[in-house]
């Protein structure tokens, strides 16, 4: 265990001025260059401009399939008295693309020629010299420049390098991109897991990203928190590389020699930037080389990736870093912390024809939100907060569908939201369903802020027993929404295999020897349990464990799972695939929240026709807890 | 030579209904799936969707460096009275990521605690249960869907996956598209060119389309026109691929055995789609596999890739084919055959705060318009043109730079414009010249309509003799616009190598024996031409050749050079670069328009400091027939 003798992040500077001083250092570092063929040049960027070293066409082309003649003996033709021509004295038949003989200098489209017998054709119009002649040079002109210096090849500049008989380019060589993942606690992927274990998973994400953008990168092995070993590590990646990024051992916990080690081998210019996520960055050189530390927490190592290596990669290539944008509504207010720069994932959608961008989880563990994320909110250093409601700008990461194909949904949690997600992407090509589980109270107030196309929700009216309806007509009011039916399902407490405590029902949460672990506040199970616990005359205040909330079924189920609660509340389908006991408490009501506007829109109609579809009926019933009842019935409030 | 045996569009079709009836027959084409390493998933596209095997942390973990501790013994603590707690009995030192060890269940930040010696310390705060604990599952749950099906694995995907406990999944397998290039006039890059060969690069441009869409494109070598081979190739072709392309034998001249073959091996749907370019496509199935017909024009092969090509193959993935569009004015008008729809490519800027489309050159075969392109216009059937002003929606296409990175020039084109280019792109990261040749005086008339950046011009007033300035007064108003002076640059006449027909000034354009290539209207050098034939008292009218226009000075050269024009009129650099003969006529300035509002702007701040450069002048120097003088100086109008 740790002692006292831990990091101080020293030289913590902002985000601009780390661009600024550090990216300065490696301002005159050049790639080197190389020649490649221009068939397998692509992608790759140009070191020196390329200049046409033939004309295109290179000869004086017929631009029409027909009669090839010359001018002045066209003259006189109109539609009154056409001319005669000869073959092979006055004319010769030609191709597209075919040379003009010498002699000739003007084509007649065939369609304009009429044939008299095999050897005269006769012509109802004059031509000028060179009518439909592509001259020399036309498209491309020799010396003409094609593409100028770092300039990344796309596909239609090979085709234009070629036409131009360019065959061999001068390109900047790929960077060799050195990725060393180290700490005792991480093991590989597939390896048998321990508790304090962590599957390494940021290299690979590294990996991909550099291999994305063109560079060729090495990811040595797992290097544990040893001091000689990780020297040699690094020392050995600086010599076969041309740059080195380092995934955690940089956070100012007591495992981290890693700036130690540079600060021995080369320099370390800055130990931690003001931004969150990815503080704990190292920004180094040794051999003046950039050997970047790169934060433990995968959100926090995604964003040193996308400001700090990335944008230095492009200024290697003198590539522009900018990223496009959208302008969006926020959804929510968010704050944010006066002594950081903060990047607050969002996910987009355009409700109601308005774009919105609702944040996202803002954990710096928080792998699940980069995979949800549609783009990057960046909230100024010295800002409080951005207020619901305000114009922002989006900066666009690469998300899983365009937004015009996104249904949103915000509400409840249950595996059949994912299966209907799967559904729609096999069946309606490009069409995603991208879904949000705050909870059905969350999905309501969603819908009322236009900030959702469906709101998944199973709220219980007490009075009435009836699901969801009351909530529509108090929170949303009449004659705008529609519930659509979804599936009964079966609600009850998962408790631990084989019921080691012995518990029967929802009376024993108030047993001493019982912790239970709650839903969050709005989600229906809550309200649920609520009811139930109001029916017996239960209060919550005796029940250990009734603040400590969660998110979703399978996160409280693991927490029963992994031991920190004996019990909790969910659905029967989850239970079921986690092999716990349930006690079943009764069946409730998940239905969809839609707009009536929005009910004949494609997307909508989509998402109806999978919800009512044999395919989907059949995936849901080989799962345990669910009955189908008015499915896809469509209820207007 | 051709006959009059020639194919005839028996069966076209628009393009929306040669999307809904041809790609049909492909619906129930399905991918065969393949299972692959999670690690080497990048960019493929799921078969089925990928849910969490273990959870995320799959043990309780500790969110902070700090110190482990039981909530329960902290609950009396506060400022006042701090509670000490002894190591190894009430508390543990912890780092993040560390596992909660049994009995304890919550921890404090290592800043809140206060070490009274080795074994002591003491805390000032209670905390709640679990508090600063990331519970099991907190970032991803077991069972939880983290990639549906049919989606495009990207890099952050990959690190949920391995997080999730996931290192292997199924995908659909790469398709394998067989390219093969046709054509007894197409020969490879590098070959020796004779007048009517074509350098292949259609096929190259689409193998690399193809690669960067991660399918796997196979080109075969070059086919010539022989009804034997032809089939032998496709038949082989179709055996080895999941989709074939051929490209040219596609039009209707008489060369073409393409579609006939295919209706022999299988089935022709449409001969010619009612698209321009890209009319003489054959859609077609052998073996219930695509066969595609690529016309044998550039920019149709190109159109025809992205309109039907790539959508096909996102049917087999079932992914999107929505492209990114953008909101523009059009900069000009456009006129459009009422029996095609239409695809004109464009170049965006944005000036003065407003985003201009400008139609580039429509010719099919013209590739350096899809290297200049930034997007694609769309012109309905039945619509006669669009007028200039009208807001339009451009498709984007993969382009060079940002369009607010990129400085739009319209004007006078010349060599030093290429060198400015060059230096731009290397000195200042990203920012892009996006130079369109039309001649001076349209860049003039390009100022006025605010639809660039800067017009480099020189267009000769004959009552002063001084350039530019006058016409900016007359055409710009005063007080708006200066002139950047640029370079001085000598004009003359391009003569063929050791002046064969002994042209000894510009009163010999009139002989009888010679044959002049002019520049087009409103050019520069158009405008000087007529004002030394005025001087002289020439007729333009006694000048064979007068009329044919040509848009720059490489152009008229090539004419020269291949022998359709005897002299022509233009630059000396350019003479010396071709190898032509050379009379002066003269030194003219080269100067460039740029708006006052727009000159302190950061691009055009770039554009001036290059202007200056001692690297750029250097570079200008190395070519013959320039002068330094004033350059960078700023005349206010």
């Amino acid at each position: 265990m740790a002692d006292f003798k831990r990091n101080v992040y020293l030289k913590s500077a902002d985000l601009d001025t780390v661009k600024s001083e550090y990216f300065k250092i490696f301002k005159e570092n050049f790639l080197e260059e190389e020649s490649v063929e221009v068939i397998h040049s692509l992608n790759r960027v140009t070191s020196e401009s390329v200049f046409a070293k033939v004309s295109s066409p290179h000869y004086n082309a017929s631009a029409m399939d027909g009669i090839v003649v010359r001018a002045r003996d066209t003259f006189e033709a109109n539609d009154i008295n056409p001319i005669q021509l000869k073959l092979g004295v006055d004319f010769h038949y030609i191709d597209t693309g075919d040379d003009i003989p010498n002699d000739f200098d003007s084509v007649i489209m065939i369609e304009n020629v009429v044939a008299i017998d095999d050897e005269t054709v006769e012509i109802f119009e004059a031509v000028y010299p060179w009518q439909d002649v592509r001259p020399v040079g036309e498209d491309i002109a020799v010396l003409e420049m094609i593409v100028p210096q770092s300039c990344r090849i796309r596909p239609v500049d090979i085709g234009a390098m070629l036409a131009g008989g360019v065959t061999h380019i001068k390109v900047n060589k790929r960077m060799k991109v050195g990725i060393i993942p180290t700490g005792s606690e991480i093991v590989d992927p597939g390896a048998n897991l321990k508790p304090g274990n962590i599957i390494e998973s940021n290299t690979r994400v590294l990996e991909a990203l550099l291999e994305n953008k063109g560079m060729i990168p090495h990811r040595y092995d797992i290097v544990r928190d040893d001091y000689d070993l990780l020297k040699v590590a690094i020392e050995k990646a600086v010599k076969e590389n041309d740059m080195v990024l380092i995934n955690a051992g940089s956070s100012a916990g007591s495992e981290d020699y890693t700036s130690m080690i540079i600060g021995e081998l080369g320099k370390v210019y800055f130990h931690g930037i003001n931004i969150k996520p990815g503080k704990p960055a190292i920004l180094s050189s040794i051999n003046q080389k950039p050997i970047i530390g790169i934060p433990g927490y995968p959100v926090s190592a995604f964003i040193i990736y996308e400001k700090v290596v990335d944008p230095l990669i492009n200024q290697f290539y003198s590539q522009q870093d900018e990223k496009q944008t959208v302008k969006a509504k926020l959804s929510r207010r968010v704050m944010s912390s006066l002594k950081n720069e903060e990047f607050v994932r969002v996910k987009l959608g355009k409700v109601s024809g308005t774009m919105i961008a609702s944040p996202l989880n803002r954990g710096a563990g928080v792998t699940m939100s980069l995979v949800r994320a549609d783009g990057i909110l960046r909230i100024p250093k010295h800002i409080e907060g951005i207020e619901a409601g305000t114009d922002v700008d989006i900066e666009l990461m690469e998300s899983r569908g365009t937004i015009d194909h996104t249904i949103v949904s915000i509400g409840s949690h249950d595996i059949v939201l994912d299966l209907l997600t799967d559904e729609l992407n096999a069946k309606h090509q490009g069409l995603y369903l991208s879904s949000s589980h705050q909870g059905s109270f969350a999905g309501v107030m969603a819908m009322k802020n236009s900030i959702a196309h469906i709101a998944p929700s199973h709220l219980l009216d007490e009075k009435t027993g009836i699901y969801n309806i009351s909530f529509i007509e108090k929170y949303l009011g009449k004659g705008l929404f529609s519930l659509v039916k979804g599936v009964k399902r079966k609600q009850g407490l998962y408790i631990k295999k084989n019921n080691p405590k012995n518990i029967k029902g929802i009376e024993d949460l108030v047993r001493d020897d019982i912790v239970f672990v709650n839903r969050q506040k709005g989600s229906g199970t809550r309200v649920l349990l609520d009811f139930l616990l109001k029916n017996i005359e239960i209060s919550n205040k005796d029940i250990s464990g009734y603040q400590r909330e969660m998110n979703t079924h399978t996160t409280v189920a693991a927490a029963v799972l992994s031991g920190t609660a004996d019990v909790a509340m969910g659905i029967y389908s989850v239970a079921d695939a986690l092999g716990l006991d349930f006690i079943p408490l009764g069946d409730e009501d998940y239905d969809f929240i839609i707009k009536n506007e929005d009910i004949d829109t494609e997307n909508i109609q989509a998402f109806l026709s999978v919800l009512e579809s044999e395919t989907f009926r059949k995936k849901v019933e080989a799962m345990k807890g669910y009955q189908f009842e008015q499915t896809g019935k469509i209820i207007k409030v």
